[in-house]
């Protein structure tokens, strides 16, 4: 056991932040910066659904915890929204209101692993997942998937040899952070089975549900609602980061067992962040999606073909090799080049088993400086000697 | 392990919301209610700290994420704060800001704790600690504590019998909830050198630190910074428990760990909320929580009076033993009781083992309010037979 001064094994096996290191180097840049390493958007949500617009003149007690659940109203709004959406029979119950995704997948590691158990990950895949499961002492179990697969079967067989009897999980995430693809319906179909067969629980991260940029978004929620727990956020929809507020939707025999999870690490969602997600579910919000949506595609799109990469087909990221533009130095070595020239991108071990990867977010900064940004990158690869 | 259907026995063992069976009574009340139940504030937060005073003209990105270490201006205030009021010398790696004092402690059980490891609760206890150890795989040890202990030595006595080689930390909560006494600064010295003789961490809920009626507050990090983590709130300070902001301070060596699983449960603590934290430090705040303090005052005091209780010393709340007015069915039977005539209170095992006592909150509802539901308690008891 550790006792004082030692922490939990479990913590220690955490990686911190990835991005400290380099962060720090945009504090006194002279010049314009490109911080395209994080995930977020840097457009201001709708209008009327911003902090300002919420007084507590109209809004009593706005201020005041909200039941855990979340506020009735909104878990309300939830429940329609995904049974017109994924067309699965929802009701209250199947609904918890969390401190964006990551207090939803919180919630999900800690009501559903033992000590030891583990969840497979499909990667490239969001990094804060590795440290939720590990969080809650689990251990994550990191599978080379997207780019490897290239069917329902050979999807199988890849998931198939890591599947242990400590596997009490899979997890996906698509559209995808970091590599903008998609996991095709029949594939999540397969694996749905698949899952089925072996017992295992699903954690579909669907918090890009709104940003797929061709065809309709396969919800995983149909395929095994006895056993998905799929991931929302209103930070990705609706530019709503800041405010920490997402939702679970899962079988409701076990919601409750989540729910004293997100009872016990945050309590309960923030009140004013959930008035806020009501009223973008009333309209201005997926206004402001599908504005954003139609935005993010002419940006990633000529992002990608900037970088010679093929265009995205969903979030707001590029992931890509750069292992032909290393040197001795390595990846740290071009991020550290990048940096100096006041661009940051993420490093590909973040995503799982990609040291030579490097994960680019188009939508951080404005469409213009962004493009700025990766025309540096262009020019920086450029004068690299390629191997 | 626990495979689909099945949940962790760590969350299975976490007691389910105590308020919610009788909380649904009072939803279609026909009269004036007296939710005294839920630890709140009927106060809206000062003028210039609400959701409305923060536009986004004035503070761009607002709504995007902060870092995960907390916004750098409210770290360095909260630095200032924490230096000048405990004279602890306290640098910014000492604090990390928290989703309220929940993150905050659910950050230290994720850090310090291997599955099994026990933590002592000197009880009646905060309720949520409890499913806080657990949610993390730790073992709660209650220890029936305030109103036993009555010097320093039996305060030792009594918590040397319950250590374990798995005993890891001991937690305390001073002004406490639920009882509203406080424990004495010797009692805490002694507490803090036993735990320093048998390497155990010390959780410090200080979260009514600003609600201690007579005195100076007994900070407990100053008896040993090296193995102390203070857990402090701006909702219960200022009013803001549903804006979901605190911080934890503790030593630098271990607080990137609590940051690893803060970020990991719930990320960066709300922007906007922090924001208001930050402005109630300059000043509003403070006013606010002085004025509220001189209210509670004389509310609670005359609660107590009215239920023949001791006046309380701190927190917002009463702890009384019913056990001469319970008939045949129990303690459940006087709060239902009582439900039926529109006043709820918490059941005393939220507490610890504490089976016939009640937990009543004096600030949940307007002064005159709270007096009414007092009463209304006053005149069920006197119609109970007294054993």
């Amino acid at each position: 056991m550790p006792r004082h001064p030692h922490a939990a094994p479990s913590v220690l096996a955490i990686k911190g932040s990835v991005y400290s290191t380099l962060a720090g180097r945009l504090e006194h840049f002279p010049g314009e910066t490109y911080p395209l390493h994080v995930g977020d958007t840097w457009m201001e949500p709708a209008e009327g659904c911003r902090m300002e617009d919420l007084r507590v003149a109209d809004l009593p007690g706005l201020h005041r915890y909200t039941s855990v659940h979340g506020m009735p109203a909104l878990v309300d709004a939830v429940v329609e929204r995904v049974r017109a959406r994924s067309g699965v029979p929802t009701e209250r119950a199947n609904v918890l209101i969390t401190a964006g995704g990551t207090g939803g997948l919180g919630a999900v590691a800690g009501a559903i692993l033992a000590p030891g158990d583990e969840v497979l990950l499909l990667a490239p895949h969001w990094p804060l997942i590795e440290g939720i499961v590990r969080s809650f002492h689990g251990v994550p179990v990191e599978v080379d998937f997207i780019g490897r697969a290239d069917s329902a079967e050979s999807a199988i067989e890849i998931v198939e040899r890591q599947l242990t009897s400590r596997t009490a999980a899979i997890y996906w995430n698509t559209p995808s952070n970091p590599t903008g693809r998609l996991i095709p319906g029949p594939w999540l179909e397969a694996l749905a089975e698949w899952a089925r067969r072996h017992d295992l629980w699903i954690l579909a991260d669907e918090v890009y549900e709104d940003y797929q940029f061709e065809g309709a978004h396969a919800y995983s929620r149909p395929l095994a609602p006895e056993r998905v727990f799929a991931c929302h956020s209103f930070s990705k929809a609706y530019g709503m980061a800041g405010n920490r507020c997402g939702y679970m939707v899962g079988p409701a025999e076990v919601m409750g067992e989540l729910m004293k999870v997100s009872t016990h690490t945050f309590y309960s969602t923030p009140t004013a962040s959930q008035v806020a997600a009501l009223r973008a579910l009333g309209g201005p919000g997926d206004r402001w999606a599908r504005a954003a949506r139609d935005q993010y595609i002419e940006t990633g799109r000529r992002a990608a073909r900037t970088l010679g990469l093929e265009p995205p087909e969903g979030s707001t990221f590029l992931f890509f090799d750069v292992s032909p533009w290393l040197g001795e130095d390595g990846l740290f070595g071009l991020l550290e080049a990048c940096a100096e020239r006041g661009l940051l991108l993420a490093p590909g071990a973040s995503f799982g088993p990609y040291p030579t990867h490097a994960r680019l977010c188009y939508t951080a900064v404005d469409p213009e400086r962004t493009q700025r940004g990766v025309e540096l990158l262009a020019s920086i690869l450029g004068t690299r000697r390629r191997r």
